[in-house]
């Protein structure tokens, strides 16, 4: 993701937090009370410009939706995109994912989704990548139990792997396409990744992988 | 695989015991011995015209292979191949996988490898693919302690379906490409089917994966 210099974008972020959660730590087992509903708690880890999380939250107005990205610069985007859409069960962390335990209390987490995380290829970045064992551990922690991660990349290294990472933490994998675009999968939503990476011919590789901690 | 009846593959088959092993549950736990050596034992599981099991007893002569093949009419153009090579190293069943526990006792198998098997691409047919869960059932019987399968195929749809059943089942991935011929995989040799399809550009999918009966 390329970073451009957005002075502006802190302010704007502090002036709505409805969207862009302010303290998330003091949310930790109480977003029930932030949605004012008990609806299952879905997030995606990378959010970037938050076309995925909107469009989720949009067609699926049971669930609740929490965005997670890192950058301001970035998360910005998302939240004008939040302001236009006007959705009451969608929000924004801006917040690294590896303080997800300091945001989300045990089974608090309903579902966990990647979308074209980056794919930190050379071997010495492995720990950085969102599928390395370490944040499939923070994973289970906010997640309930048999709870699973739904995973789309266009990166066939970090596909090859992320399916090798689950089956050494010993995740099942309950649904898996190496051409998503080409298979029966319905009502695909897309991110802004994989518009780019789809129109450019890119295959997307696509998984769901559940924990067997029933 | 096309059949041709060849009235003729019979005979050719019961008159080359040497290389078509004619008794084979008479060799169960006995291998090492018709081997004439205590080295590993890898099969494969539906060899067809055993282009690879012949290639890989001449390129690791340490190993011994067997090929396993329903069909006689198949086979015979195996052992013609076998003929042509003579290897002390490499063998073939004329048998159905299915009863693989009656040729091989309980650890005598060091590696099963499964290239370009039958899809069976309908659901109804899924016991009948080489990787349902009875087949890895049946590997794990014979196999060695942390035994492993490597399968190659181009079938996205068996790949997809073999990934899963493999979570399912258990099985750590030690190696997986989603596009072995552009991969930095070494010393890969071809069967006939790979040949064929990968000439066509189909993509070739491979995947090393063990069983976690240490
Ligand atoms: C390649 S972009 C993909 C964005 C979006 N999911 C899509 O598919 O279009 C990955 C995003 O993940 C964010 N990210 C990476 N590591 C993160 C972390 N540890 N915590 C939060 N966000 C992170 C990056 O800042 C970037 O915006
Ligand atoms: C599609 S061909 C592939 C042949 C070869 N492995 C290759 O890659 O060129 C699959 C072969 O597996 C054999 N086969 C299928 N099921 C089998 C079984 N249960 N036992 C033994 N052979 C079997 C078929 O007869 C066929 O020759």
């Amino acid at each position: 993701m390329r970073l451009r210099h957005k002075p502006w974008a802190s302010e704007k972020i502090s002036e709505n937090p409805q969207y862009v959660v302010a303290q998330p730590e003091e949310k930790k087992g109480k977003w029930d009370k932030e949605f004012g509903n008990d609806n299952p708690i879905h997030i995606e880890v990378g959010t970037g410009k938050g076309q995925f999380v909107t469009e989720m939250a949009r067609a699926n107005p049971d669930v609740n939706y929490i965005g997670i990205e890192l950058y301001e610069s970035v998360i910005v985007t998302a939240l004008d995109r939040l302001i236009e859409a006007e959705l009451p069960n969608v929000k924004l962390l801006n917040v690294d994912a590896r303080n997800l335990t300091d945001f989300f209390a045990s089974g608090e987490v309903g579902r966990v989704y990647l979308n074209f995380s980056d794919p930190w290829p050379k071997n010495r970045h492995e720990k950085r990548r969102l599928t390395y064992e370490n944040f499939l551990k923070l994973y289970e922690d906010i997640l309930i139990k048999g709870g699973e991660i739904h995973f789309k990349t266009d990166n066939q290294g970090l596909f090859e792997y992320s399916l090798k990472s689950f089956s050494w933490y010993g995740l099942h994998l309950k649904f898996l396409s190496l051409d998503l675009h080409n298979s029966d999968f319905e009502g695909n939503i897309m991110t802004e990744y994989e518009e780019k990476f789809s129109a450019k011919g890119q295959r997307i590789y696509r998984v769901e992988a559940q924990y067997q901690n029933q």
